[in-house]
């Protein structure tokens, strides 16, 4: 099968992403890496901090969403990349055991007026918990090829 | 010296936070986890791609952002995590090697309406190149604990 071009998008398609789970040793090492601060990498001091207990560096809930999003529609697409992303919210706590399911609803298609050779696929991703509560919600732009006359 | 509360933060207040060197294999680890899109994870694929060469994924300089913020202001501060983040863009790709230096600029400081406890710092992240070229801008808001009166 053919991956997909901007064409092949339009607006209100919804994607489903599929779901991971998320270990304490998965938001450990990312934080350790990247975002060492006590309630991502300390369990102590995380315990006594307004989290009450470790929760995911929210750039790992981003970093994750990606992966899933890379596995299950960039890979079968023509993707360039993204310009940029807007209004990232984390509405509620990532925590050790978690079972993440991500979503990315097409919300405006359009050509780019400079390149003729792309266009740009706005979305909203979002990511639940099993729990169904909002992990992380935000608008984005992908860049994909148009397909060829 | 005691850490950061929210009454040391005011509008205008700018922060260096340092500076990293992305080597290759850096930009292969985290998209290898996070975003293994052809232009991030295969040197052949990335040379024929729009962008010329490997390039890092844009959630990898959002994350060493985030690791030089954490260094250079949050572990001294009384960080309280982050309700959001607005506007991110990747103005220009970030390829092996590349220095990036990063730099945070306050905007505004207000208190929590609804709790006494902290306010929001929102700011202005900034990450440069060696060529002074802009890699990542953005906009944030940071959680700050008000000083005990």
């Amino acid at each position: 099968m053919d991956k997909l071009y901007l064409e092949d998008f339009s607006a209100g398609q919804r994607f489903e992403l599929g779901r991971r789970t998320l270990s304490e040793a998965d938001i450990l090492a990312y934080a350790r890496e990247y975002d060492p601060q006590p309630f991502h990498v300390d369990r102590e001091a995380a315990t006594a901090s307004i989290y009450g207990g470790l929760i995911a560096s929210g750039w790992h809930t981003m970093s994750v969403f990606m992966r899933l999003c890379v596995d299950g529609l960039l890979l079968r697409a023509h993707s360039m990349g993204s310009p940029g992303v807007d209004s990232v919210k984390w509405p509620a706590p990532v925590r050790p055991g978690d079972t993440l399911t991500a979503s990315l609803t097409v919300t405006e298609v359009r050509p780019s007026n400079s390149k003729p050779d792309r266009g740009f696929v706005r979305n909203s991703g979002r990511m639940l918990n099993q729990k169904g509560e909002t992990v992380l919600a935000f608008e984005a732009a992908l860049m994909i090829r148009r397909r060829p006359a």
